[in-house]
């Protein structure tokens, strides 16, 4: 599957601002960037840095008035995609050191909070059948609803509100995952049926030793998701972060399977 | 400044589970572990894993029943140590990309909501002044009360109640640190003259290029200190992670200086 | 059915200290207070004033030092108790006016957060078989847990948590009551097989014009409780609320049916 | 000081809906409706209840469809006025059984929560000085923001945040006077210079045995304002509140001092 990818944005800074983008597509085994350009407006400063757990890059800026971004690419996704709900989970004790952050409470995904609620809803089922449960249950009783929720919206007044966007969806999911002492961890992608078209986040799960994409709005499937970068949540995938004011003037993203 | 550590837990675990330990002090540059002995109550399996940001380890275990942990260490404190109120922050821009974990908001330190009090309260001094200004302000408007919090309090409950612990006192100094674009980070140490005696957790921020350990209770120095581990808040960093029920029968820590 | 109820409490006020007190059984067409004696220890000021929605009266003290206060009564309960889930709502457009305050979010009974909850849930129910389904729900889903939830916590945690003590399920039950917009409200009780004996709390619900006590612990029947007092939520019906430091020495109930 | 007031609300409701209105000026002694005029589209039911505390009137309504509402009136303000500084406050223990409910927590008002707060902030004044100092300090340290806040903000997040509307100036005020043990109440009212008009909100303290108004925004004074009715905060106060799907098409506000 091939994925041709724009995203436009246009921010205005009323103060010299330091800002941090990460909107490209990563360049990791499973996916192949086939070309790539990203055209950013004058800066005071460029540099690029590793994203979280070294997967995609971020890019620091210092700008001050209009700041437009235009990125295109062409990507083709070569990961191996199968039914999640055979695989088995890693038992805790026998997880390699790097996925333990993804197994412990974050900003968005406070798991220690439900506990119980993960072992008596889905106590049955393990592993990946426990994951796939998971999936069912957030799809049966969450209403996907753009305006419901906002920045400062975490997994549990989503769980209390049953409502909310791709993010809000993949809180829970994670949250509930590793309710279940799964490794879970956020993953800002580009999709091409998501409705409406924006930048789609989801979840991944760490399942027979490898990590699985899983989206619990039903948007998106795993061979035509591009990754852009990974986190605990949504605090460390924002496309956009600002130290200083900001004015969102335009944001364009569309995604076409070719 | 040396260090000789004594730690002893005993817990029961009445199934079979997954345990994760994080006491020792860790085997960083700023310290010297002369000699250091762990003995652990037989269990079903063993492993060590690197701590959070690969400093310090982990221990998985898995056991049923009874554990106990005797951990002691001789550890010399190498740090070097000053004021750090004459320090400069780096700008966000030039951060390096491994520090940018710890400018963002996490499980127990939502940065994003304190913006606007950082802001006015702090908002005529910068970097090592800053801190040093948000760490004054902690010593003198928060009270040090034992029971007041407990697993699940964050910075904002803090915030809002004016006191707790160790950990909450770390917790608020973190999130003012970093809603100020400071990299600030949760560190589990050892020291001499926390009253009364048990592990301690302290704020570590990014100032000048380097990590500086910063105690607002005023119980602990930074040349006093072995590290433990660290991470973005308490969710890292706790010295005993289970999944499944489990039961502290003791837990003894003595720190003396040599 | 007759109580026999005897109530004690010893605190101590360091400071001149302003309190209110609330545990005599309510003087109500519903319940025949046969015989009452309450005994407190010398204060500065004894005031009584009517209880929340003028059911039950409330006691002001000026107290410092050691306050005792007991308290004996002998209750019979007229109350007709019958099966609410045949009984239908009052549409909110009938409501007389003195139950709408009862509709409204309070302290811990945030219902504007649990309406799509309700509505999912409940949603082919209506009125009595609404609240009786209510009530099923709660006692399949939570744990009756001391030492799970503290004087702070409100329904929604407890919502998440799934896990409290008789105040946290009557909060539970009344929040998702209001949101099925019935009235409901908070009613502190003596009942006499409440494990481990203490004061007691349910909610009561409004159908068919008439209130309806419904314990969702399942520990005590509408026939056997006497009423103390009510409102909105716990806030409203604490036994003992104090202005300024107090120190609790002993706390003991009894409560028998005869 | 004479008020001349219209309002007009529009909403459609897709489905039949029970709706809570009070928007009318309360009939109290402190103001004379000299006269007024109530305008409602076409509804299924129409029925007058008491408002809170006896406090004007809530109106009933069932509605499918387009709901209009035109309210005009000119009321007359006779409240006495004065500098609320030198006030006493009632102590507790000699407080009328009615004020209790305006002492303890609510549901955007969790004074429970700040009482460390208060007394470290406020510790060295009482009764109507802390009143006003309270208020002052609110006016220094919030910014009025609109949007910055929704309709599940509360208190506490204001406190954090600290920006928000009049609805958020006045619960965070009337959760300190509480926490001050003050009893404190939200009435919404008209007021002229309120900027953009709109209905408005504000504090009333209980001082000297009397009820006083107090604006944290600055944009009322109490002279000029016209009571529709009180309530322990936004909860109990809102113009509309229906159960069922609504839509709002329009709401403008005009108040002029004539």
């Amino acid at each position: 599957m091939k994925l041709e990818i724009q995203a436009a944005l246009e921010y205005f800074f009323p103060m010299p601002s330091d800002v941090l983008l990460q909107l490209e597509a990563a360049i990791i085994p499973e996916q192949t960037v086939e070309s790539a350009h990203i055209a950013i407006s004058p800066t005071d400063h460029f540099a690029r840095v590793q994203g979280h757990d070294t997967i995609g890059e971020r890019i620091w800026l210092r700008v001050q008035g209009q700041l437009s971004v235009d990125y295109t690419a062409t990507v083709e996704i070569n990961r191996l995609c199968g039914d999640i709900s055979a695989l088995s989970a890693v038992p805790p004790h026998l997880l390699p050191g790097e996925t333990v952050e993804y197994l412990l409470p974050s900003r968005y995904c406070p798991s220690d909070q439900l506990l119980n609620f993960a072992e008596a809803q889905f106590g049955g089922t393990a592993g990946g059948a426990r994951v796939a449960a998971i999936c069912d249950w957030i799809k049966t009783h969450f209403a996907y609803m753009p305006g419901a929720s906002n920045a400062a919206t975490g997994a549990l007044e989503t769980f209390v509100m049953r409502q909310g966007v791709c993010r809000d969806f993949a809180h829970v999911m994670i949250t509930l995952v590793r309710a279940s002492a799964i490794p879970a961890r956020f993953v800002s992608v580009y999709a091409p049926h998501v409705e409406p078209q924006d930048f789609h986040a989801v979840a991944e799960v760490f399942l027979g030793g490898v990590w699985h994409l899983v989206d619990a709005t039903g948007m998106a499937t795993s061979e035509e998701m591009a990754k852009i970068g990974v986190g605990r949540d949504a605090a460390d995938t924002s496309f956009l972060t600002s130290y200083g004011q900001s004015q969102l003037n335009r944001q364009a993203v569309t995604v076409r399977s070719v």
